[in-house]
């Protein structure tokens, strides 16, 4: 790239004075050209009192706009501005050194500090090279003393099309086709269908027009006239130019004053505070319009609570974002709306339970006061033998969670989860298809900026020992080698931006070994820390009811139950929502650590680690409580100590499953309520109202000034997107609630229904309201979080396996009733699970000390064992180990059996929907016409031709070596409107405009007519 | 397609007399133009004696070769010659009529029957179609009186090229890049690698040179200049020549005479007999040959047992086959080759059983003469208690299989099979890579001849329900409601060539449902037969050990067990054997039923169909022993009868496993001997010897007139190449018997192992030497047989935990080892797992009526029951519950844990290996680069045009318009050898050429000079 001399007649045009005229700030000052990007800079002189007319602040005028001419040069006005006001930092700026030298500057009148003077030269380079990328732009021609500066940036429609087609973005062409149309029975059930969910479709104009489909294909400029543009301004939608141009500067490169490439890497050094395309408008409707914007729409119809029984209006949102939160947003719809059955069949899972608990025999029998069941005190000394019929309560309560509805929701909720998963898949192919995104590649992604620089490290240290060893060469060491660097650097820099291997091209597993090292530490150190803490509350329970069992007051004993319960799960919401917070930070500190090459690659490995210990963290006292509360308690006259001193908690007499289900249900309630409220509304408003004091100053300036603020001052008031992770993750955590104990807890899908409703919406409003646009991604799939939810739904299954048959008193109660009941009913089966305790075994100090059965010789206890008279007293007895198989056969039936139907599930449901295969086909099939059509037009023009020209024995060689040459002229033939089209915007310059009229648009003419005024117009012509 | 009259003036060529002297029969008769493809038909005529020189075969000398022209026409010198033979065969000639009428022939001369002059007419229809489709056509001039006729095709250069780019067939470009070189240690050990690998490579021609790989993309005929075209002979090589012709072949349409589209359907009809690619010359090496052709390099390097330890040449194979065929071979050879750790491992797990077979306590214990358990008789009446220690040989057997190690076989073969999935994967990607299949779309299939014929008979009926509703305004019903059809069928079927959507476009469930229901309840009929032969085999030994037992001949008794399982495995082989053909046919029959699409289709459900009866018939005898056998013989005193009067059989006392073990090893062991043997070589070489005694007259014949045979009479001499469905269900099947059951039979793999050493030899002996060259069917992967293996891995962890837990010992040795043995150790294990029982309660009539140990009071049976002095007598007993719970335990163990194994493997293999990965995003960019080059190139050129040209006024505007045309002359200046190659084929005109000569081309020099010279030639040529 060098600098042409004949670039220097760029126009510099005023800023405008009274913008408001030219839709709100949403375009340059010729009120013609949008904005499609801004580049925010902080001014950060502190001398905000010097008079606007010094001759400092000439430079400070810049206001270019580049007409947008096409061979990429270096803007000399710009640099020679840029460096007028420099001041030659001396030895330090290594980086930006060798501009100067090369520009000749070596001082000047301004004492600007070094670090600011370098990031504006670095700004000054990267600008240059947009333009010669060929973007147009704009800055503010007025004085900042301080607050932020910004460099609005316009790409125009040659720009546009060169990148879309690097891009492949897929636009509409002009061939359609009418989708099939249902007919009979179908037909009239569809249009019912329709009308019942009028209601429900949100206010949005269609983008397709009925039946009628647009067929698309990948921008090309050569196929201009194939596509159907209408305006030049609006054939590429804001989201579109927004990408376009995030492309170019993504991949700008900065080597004189810098080596780095692309923004994100100048935002990450400070060069710019931000860079984001605008929204488009505000969105609130002031007064009466007669259009309302897409911002405007999606707030109306979308980002509000009033609309949560409606259907989200996912093209728009698409459209207006993106595809990637496109996608989170489908991804919620459809998740929120599968959850309506699921939580209705709960529902009647759970009102089975309460229709049944007043005919249910084991717990009848729990309650009869009559059997009087003298059960074993459950602490030593200080508590007393009990009745079991005082648990009552809680044996009807594990009722509505524990009983035979319970299983069959299990196995419904199990194929839910796949159901949910293949319903999705088919949503996500209908979208991608709907958006054009069959058959698109990925984009190829630049590395991050932290892997760039240590990167650039590791080949200084290569190099540096390289040199050392050349050093008996060199005169002047260390000034060579500075030098030296810097060229190398460059070379280096400039390689990379072209794409030409290197030998040292990738930081190796060695670079990462210590990053790897610390990982694996900080994880398990944080597995250790969770289950520490799940330990903690272990003992504070158990330390605390002994405690309280012991104290004399017989007020508190009653209550030991319920206070210690509710303390510690209470404890334990809010050590999981700290440790959240916690751990969501640690994951991205960690996966810095690693140095991933590219931003995909950082999102996976960050969402892995994130997930790994957010998982950890908010189910490890809920598997805690499934499957071992109560498992090592040991058995009277044998208890399990801690501490030496406190007996191991026992589950409630009901069963550890209610025990669970209170465990679950206010860890997953109070998470959700708590999250949603703080995190996702408190903390925001808190940050805004923070940046809105510390910014009060510059905006009372503003204020003064006496204009409205533009668009990109009211979008840089508003928070930066920062990635769909957390929103995922969120629900992902939900989805283990819903899928991995449902067996325990009924009614999760219910919450997490009403949940989900409205954080759609508050979502929604976040995107719409309270963030700046994101840059539109282009994403096909939902990527690791597919995973994620599959791998959960797998593990789901042999969670729910062991949850039935383990913590439920499900199997015990078959085994019952069909291997030992002496009549095939239920009645006898609490006296069954109940074993015998002789009394006169207790350890000295055990036993009640101030008992009111004295007269007892056995007290019960739930296990299988021997009685106290058999041979092998205490021992479990056969009946355990019956039970146990059963229990143990029952998780092979169920996990197998469930992992058959999931994959009965997946193999019917077909992964691509049969319209969208059909409708591609179709579609593969028209484009192959399209362009057979063109073909052979094109060869029957040259067909002709040939025979008109055959005569003339002159030109008859010429054509026959190449026959496509023959019709010079015929651009004159051109429909006019084409023409116009492919030139007729801005500078005149014929080298920036879209080439488009190849060869390729003159021979989708008819042959016949055109071909004699073709003829005859190539005579003439010459 | 309309008759053009200027196309009359085809040259009619004789054939050649003398062929040989152009490279035995590979070409045209002109010795240059390729044979690409074969269509073969066979003369019924059988008035064979007739004189040749008789006026009636003038119209059978028929040899046009047409020169390749490129509108499409018919040849209307071909129909008449066509016509002229003709006789009008009255009513019946539905299908042929049309053309009657139109071309007005109304008699003729001769007798032929009616059916085999249709046919002539739908041939005649047809090769005109392929000619007006480009191909060049030759037939023999010569008189057959019978036997088979053949049609030559060849297609030219612009034909290849058209297709190619339809076809999206990847060409390589003269773009190389070089692979990275492993540099120190990875150098050296590579290098190492390939000097010991040295002696098992193949001597193929090397395809790539070292490490330069060429960029390759698919072919455009807009940008040739990329290509490295040396000739456009080879350019394409004669694998993909046929694919092209029969991709021509399938799509031509046959409207007039027969509505068909494709070859397939005329084959279908009787129309052809056979169509087929040539070999490429013979594969014997006869006398000294400076250059083998690739069918003598594969015989040499590939297809021959001396070869067996070499690697297979997979490339030169997909270059000869196409990609599927190598897929196959590559795939057996990545499954041979991973049978060989496995192998190894199997022999170590075998020998550790050899080892320690002395040293086992159990065996050891039962082979104890002194521990003197008496055993309960194993029949009733006739058979006497027995020691244990007479059964010492099986326990010792017994020992091999059922060992510790076994447990780790199984788990290693469950992670093996993930293995080789896994690496299967990467080496498909790597070879669709390296074959340049990556990115390329699936071929859009067209419709079975059997689907459409059915289709048609739909539309038919509706379009006959439509007639008879308006038939009272037709004069003529019946004339008019033939005509009526025909007219509709015929315009149906263009509309189908032409890809129109048509309201009854395809067939409904309805139009299958009676396909569905036979397919079912055949489908339930086989299942219930094998279930009726297995358990019909039961019943064979357990009636004729019943009766051998009940025979007073003391050596007859003595050899029960041997005679009887020998007898009933043989039967048991010889039944799976024979079924195993008849369910091949009966699984293609009901497939033709369903009525599948695609052939694609048809081959997924044939294999789902075969897969599943074939595997139900191998396996069920297995599955029986390994989980049901002696599980359902009751107990002494209350054993469980068939048929009133047989008892149950029981396993052998030293452990199903071993029963299982037989069982397994002779019918995989005979299967794979028998099938190799008879099916894969016998019966084919039975038919070769039929068909030549068949065709022993026409051959002597040929011989007579001292010609020897053409490439396409030896090749058509071949067996056709009818799919690889029952070669992968072979290797399927053996899958199974290396991973289902691997648990039982370590040796299974070195068995496998052995087999498919022979089999890939034979297999490419078949394809190389027995075969016709099969079309080259471009697929990326290995289909619906990945999931089958896929889903095998899966089934097999389950299967594999069952056999340990229970069919092997292995959980009630560990039981006793730790839960009951008195001192850690497995003395008395025999002891413990053996039952008492009170000879007293035997039932009347079943105590050993004469037996030598009338002073006994208990005898000993295996089970766990409670002994008879115990409360609940003969109850199972703790310790049975106990084991149980044991087995179903360490079943969830093992099948989680080796799941959660392979989901770790999986995930840690990526899919795609790092260099592929590495390398595709190399091609990536060096594409884009060569594009934005070429693209910069041209700018450049234009620019400079532009800025000449700009002082001419007139022309200014001209250009600012649309600059590309401006270079009308340039085509002068292009290098001639391009101009040559484009424009140097055949018959002159310019119409078929390869229209390579677009601005792209003009456009790759370099700017700064060529513009000059442009310039000048611009001026001068005009």
């Amino acid at each position: 790239m060098q600098i042409s001399p004949s670039e220097d007649k760029i126009p510099v045009v005023d800023s405008p004075s009274s913008p408001q005229g030219y839709g709100e700030g949403l375009y340059f000052s010729d009120g013609k050209r949008k904005v499609d990007y801004v580049l925010v800079f902080h001014q950060r002189r502190h001398s905000s009192l010097r008079s606007p007319a010094s001759a400092s602040v000439s430079h400070d005028r810049l206001s270019v706009v580049s007409n947008g001419n096409f061979p990429p040069s270096v803007d000399p006005d710009a640099l020679a501005a840029a460096g007028r006001g420099g001041v030659m930092p001396g030895g330090e700026a290594a980086c930006v050194g060798e501009v100067f030298m090369e520009l000749g500057y070596a001082g000047g009148s301004e004492s600007l500090e070094p670090a600011d003077h370098e990031m504006r030269l670095m700004r000054q380079e990267f600008e240059a090279n947009l333009q010669d990328a060929g973007l147009e732009i704009e800055r503010d021609k007025e004085i900042k003393a301080h607050g932020p500066s910004f460099t609005r940036l316009h790409a125009p429609w040659p720009v546009l099309c060169r990148e879309a087609e690097f891009l492949k973005i897929r636009v509409p062409t002009k061939t359609s086709y009418e989708l099939k149309e249902e007919s009979g029975f179908g037909s009239s059930m569809s249009t019912m269908w329709r009308k019942i969910n009028q209601p429900f479709q949100p206010k949005v104009p269609r983008q397709d027009q009925g039946r009628t489909r647009y067929l698309s294909h990948s921008f090309s400029r050569e196929k201009l006239h194939l596509y159907n543009i209408t305006s030049k301004e609006t054939f590429f939608d804001n989201t579109t130019r927004g990408r376009i141009v995030y492309e170019i500067l993504r991949r700008t490169v900065c080597v004189r004053t810098c080596q780095t490439i692309g923004i994100s890497t100048l935002i990450a050094k400070g060069v710019y505070d931000a860079a984001f395309p605008l929204h488009d408008g505000d969105f609130r409707i002031i007064g009466e319009v007669e259009e309302r914007n897409e911002r405007q729409i999606l707030h109306e119809e979308w980002a509000r609570y009033s609309a949560f029984y409606k259907y989200q209006p996912i093209d728009l949102v698409r459209k207006y974002f993106g595809e990637k939160i496109g996608l989170y947003f489908a991804w919620l719809g459809v998740y929120t709306q599968l959850l309506i059955p699921a939580s209705i069949v709960g529902i009647i899972v759970f009102g089975y339970g309460v229709a049944t608990v007043d005919t249910n025999i084991p717990s009848l029998e729990m309650c009869d006061d009559s059997l009087n069941f003298t059960m074993c005190p459950l602490c030593d000394g200080a508590c007393d033998f009990w009745h079991l019929s005082t648990a009552c309560g809680t044996a009807r309560a594990s009722h509505l969670f524990d009983n035979p509805a319970t299983v069959f929701f299990a196995i419904f909720m199990s194929l839910w989860a796949v159901l949910f998963l293949e319903h999705w898949k088919r949503r996500q192919i209908s979208l991608s298809f709907n958006w054009g995104l069959t058959g698109t590649e990925d984009d190829e992604e630049h590395p991050r900026p932290k892997y760039e620089t240590i990167l650039l490290q590791k080949r200084q240290r290569k190099q540096k020992t390289k040199k050392k060893k050349k050093k008996s060469e060199q005169q002047k060491p260390e000034d060579g080698t500075v030098r030296g660097k810097d060229r190398w650097r460059q070379k280096l820099l400039s390689a990379m931006a072209a794409g030409i291997p290197n030998p040292i091209d990738k930081l190796t597993w060695k670079d990462r070994l210590p990053g790897y090292f610390i990982n694996v530490s900080s994880i398990l150190f944080m597995f250790a820390l969770t289950f520490s803490v799940v330990f903690s509350v272990i003992i504070y329970r158990i330390t605390i009811s002994a405690l309280m069992a012991m104290s004399p007051d017989p007020a508190i004993k009653s209550n030991v139950r319920v206070t210690v319960s509710a303390t510690a799960v209470i404890i334990n919401l809010v050590v999981i929502l700290i440790l959240d917070e916690i751990y969501g930070s640690v994951a991205v500190w960690l996966t810095e650590l690693e140095i991933p090459k590219t931003d995909t690659n950082f999102e996976e490995r960050l969402i892995l680690k994130a997930f790994l210990l957010k998982f950890m963290n908010a189910y490890a006292p809920i598997f805690y409580v499934a499957f071992f509360k109560g498992r090592f308690a040991g058995r009277p006259g044998n208890y399990t100590y801690v501490f030496n001193n406190f007996r191991m908690e026992e589950c409630a007499p009901g069963g550890c499953l209610i025990e669970l289900c209170i465990q679950l249900s206010i860890i997953m309630l109070g998470k959700q309520l708590i999250q949603n409220n703080i995190f996702e509304i408190g903390i925001p408003k808190l940050k805004k109202l923070v940046r809105a004091i510390k910014d009060k100053g510059s905006a009372v300036k503003e204020k003064e000034q006496g204009k409205p603020p533009q668009q990109w001052n009211l979008d840089y008031a508003l928070a930066a997107f920062d990635g769909l992770t957390p929103e995922y993750m969120e629900m992902i955590i939900q989805f283990g609630f819903v899928s991995l104990f449902v067996a325990s807890f009924p009614l999760a899908p219910l919450f997490a229904l009403l949940n989900n409703i409205i954080e759609i919406r508050l979502d929604a409003r976040k995107f719409v309201a309270e963030l700046r646009r994101p840059v539109a991604i282009r994403a096909k799939d939902i990527g690791i979080w597919y995973n994620i939810l599959s791998g959960m739904g797998k593990f789901s299954v042999i969670i729910n396996a062991f949850v039935i048959s383990f913590t439920s008193d499900f199997i015990p109660r078959l085994v019952y009733q069909y291997m030992y009941s002496p009549n095939g009913t239920m009645h006898g089966f609490i006296d069954h699970t109940l074993s015998y305790f002789n009394v006169s075994n207790f350890k000295p100090g055990t036993m009640p000390t101030n008992s009111n059965h004295k007269d007892i010789s056995f007290c019960r206890y739930k296990d299988y064992r021997e009685p106290p008279w058999s041979l092998d007293a205490y021992q479990f007895s056969k009946q355990y180990w019956c039970v146990l198989a059963a229990r143990l056969a029952f998780v092979i039936l169920f996990q197998n059996l469930v992992m058959f139907l999931s994959l009965v599930v997946a193999w019917v449901i077909p992964d691509v929907p049969k319209n969208i295969v059909e409708q591609l086909k179709r579609e593969k099939k028209l484009l192959v016409d399209v362009f057979l059509q063109e073909e052979k037009e094109k060869f029957q023009l040259i067909q002709s031709l040939f025979s008109k020209d055959n005569t003339l024995k002159a030109g008859g060689n010429l054509f026959e070596q190449s026959p496509f040459f023959s019709a010079p002229g015929r651009s004159s033939t051109l429909p006019s409107g084409q023409t116009q089209a492919s030139g007729g915007d801005g500078g005149g310059a014929p080298r920036a405009r879209c080439r488009a009229a190849s060869f390729s648009q003159f021979t989708r003419r008819s042959p016949s007519s055109p071909v004699n005024e073709n003829g005859s117009s190539r005579h003439t012509a010459v």
